[in-house]
């Protein structure tokens, strides 16, 4: 039997809304979730986890209260639990999210920038 | 303050040996590992967790008792917890793994190709 790979950039092209992850793959109780960035998001933590963004294109940035990381393509950053990050993405930005199946792309924030957490692509 | 991101390719650039992932980044009780890879594997299987692969450059086989993937660059698989696997790369490959901190590349097999869990780059 010939098993199918899951191919990023073919997942990439069936997402058209921004700041909406979509996933792609589950390991134990994480999920790997695709997503498109542009503009400012909002201020938000989760509490409970660590969460990790692989850029796959474009630039990244991900303002701390302290700081801030500049993520180009084949860049990783781990955003550490129970800290606040604001990201933002001047240009079109494409992300991998590794984080816990259930985790909200805003914390515990729930406002329009809330999306679903549940939707595969 | 400039936080560092973390750079696959300059990560790659200093691991030489094969079939010996090294440890760029920990979320929650995970590691993220990456790996250069050449050849043939052993069949082993673990038993307790599944375990992720991106191939990051080249094509990496993985056979199963009943069939195969193959994953090219940019492609992901999730290799289910107890199915056994062998990966096969018949030219130089470049992969990330990502499991649980702890997880050993031949399951509970040690031999030869047992490569130590816990180094870091």
């Amino acid at each position: 039997m010939e098993y199918q790979p899951i191919n990023l950039q073919e997942k990439l092209g069936r997402i058209s809304e921004l700041w909406s992850p979509r996933i792609i793959a589950r390991m134990n109780d994480y999920h790997f979730k695709l997503a498109k960035l542009h503009g400012e998001f909002i201020w938000h933590d989760h509490p409970e986890t660590d969460e990790v963004f692989l850029v796959l294109k474009g630039t990244l940035e991900i303002e701390f209260r302290d700081g801030k990381v500049t993520l180009n393509e084949g860049e990783i950053y781990v955003v550490p639990k129970g800290v606040e990050h604001k990201p933002f993405a001047e240009n079109e930005c494409h992300i991998m999210l590794i984080e816990p199946a259930g985790t909200v792309n805003t914390g515990e924030i729930v406002d329009a920038h809330t999306a679903p957490n549940d939707v595969w692509i």
